[in-house]
């Protein structure tokens, strides 16, 4: 098949969720069964060796690129998600925004030490929802083998706080 | 691959998320590969032939299941989300929960009159959020072909609720 432009199929909605910002809409390319194929295989391709054992996903369009790469790599899923929504025992870790704090978390029995993890989320901005998922793995003793997005918005710090990772993006777009 | 007991990989949590409640936790096969990939398989298995174009998920949960769907099909993954969530024009739907009501939307330009869709979610209780995501199809001209769950609670009134379409689940569970 002939390869798509895949950022055609991103939507850039102005003024969402606030003014002056240009959201990247990924939806337009997920309801794309040939655009979400490619996606999909070119983000496969890129953790093909690395023997990833896991796939976590930050909630909750992560959990769609995460869960089509743990299925396609024969490897398990592992959401990622905000406080109180996991039913068993979980670890946490908290991390700044602009504007307060936010809170991850995942089951503690979701990782055994020595796993071989791979975050997986729809776009990088800042990047402090995929360091968060990092140290939640690396809390359970898992090994964080690469870090990958769907989109990457550049010049939003996103790289430098993810620099101790192998990281990966389909697609890159100017960030605000 | 020898069949795996996929029930035996369903995690239950007594008193979650309120007193008196088994949580039917699917995180625990989700997290196991053979386990994720036997159930989506079984998944996928019973809805050849019905020529999906698209996938609608329910947030956040449904996305997983719904996600691998499309990919394994070939078709569109379609989120169904809580307000304000979807960047573009929506519609949206409404239903009475037990106390209250709660409202999901899918974009617009998601799905084009006479495209064949099927839902697919990780649980089936009283089916109210799926019935949503069907009408929210059908809104839009869809033709909604299949109702996909990996977990079924009998005794919920789910089935009943969903008559008019074609429902199956891969394991079933008491309900409450």
């Amino acid at each position: 098949m002939e390869k798509m432009d895949l950022k055609a199929c991103v939507r850039s909605v102005r003024d969402f969720p606030k003014e002056g910002v240009v959201f990247r809409d990924v939806t337009t390319l997920f309801q794309n069964p040939d655009a979400f194929e490619q996606l999909m295989q070119e983000m496969v391709a890129s953790l093909q060796g690395l023997d990833v054992d896991l796939v976590l996903g930050p909630e909750a369009r992560g959990f769609t690129v995460a869960s089509v790469l743990a299925y396609a790599l024969h490897a398990g899923f592992v959401p990622v998600r905000k406080p109180g929504k996991l039913p068993a025992e979980t670890v946490s870790y908290s991390y700044d925004l602009e504007y307060g704090s936010d809170t991850l978390e995942i089951h503690r029995d979701a990782i055994r030490p020595g796993m071989r993890v791979a975050v997986a989320d729809d776009l990088l901005a800042t990047g402090g929802t995929a360091l968060a998922a990092c140290r939640l793995a690396e809390q359970l003793g898992g090994k964080v083998v690469a870090v990958r997005f769907a989109i990457e918005l550049e010049g939003m710090g996103g790289r430098e706080k993810l620099r101790d990772y192998d990281v990966d993006a389909v697609m890159t777009f100017p960030g605000d």
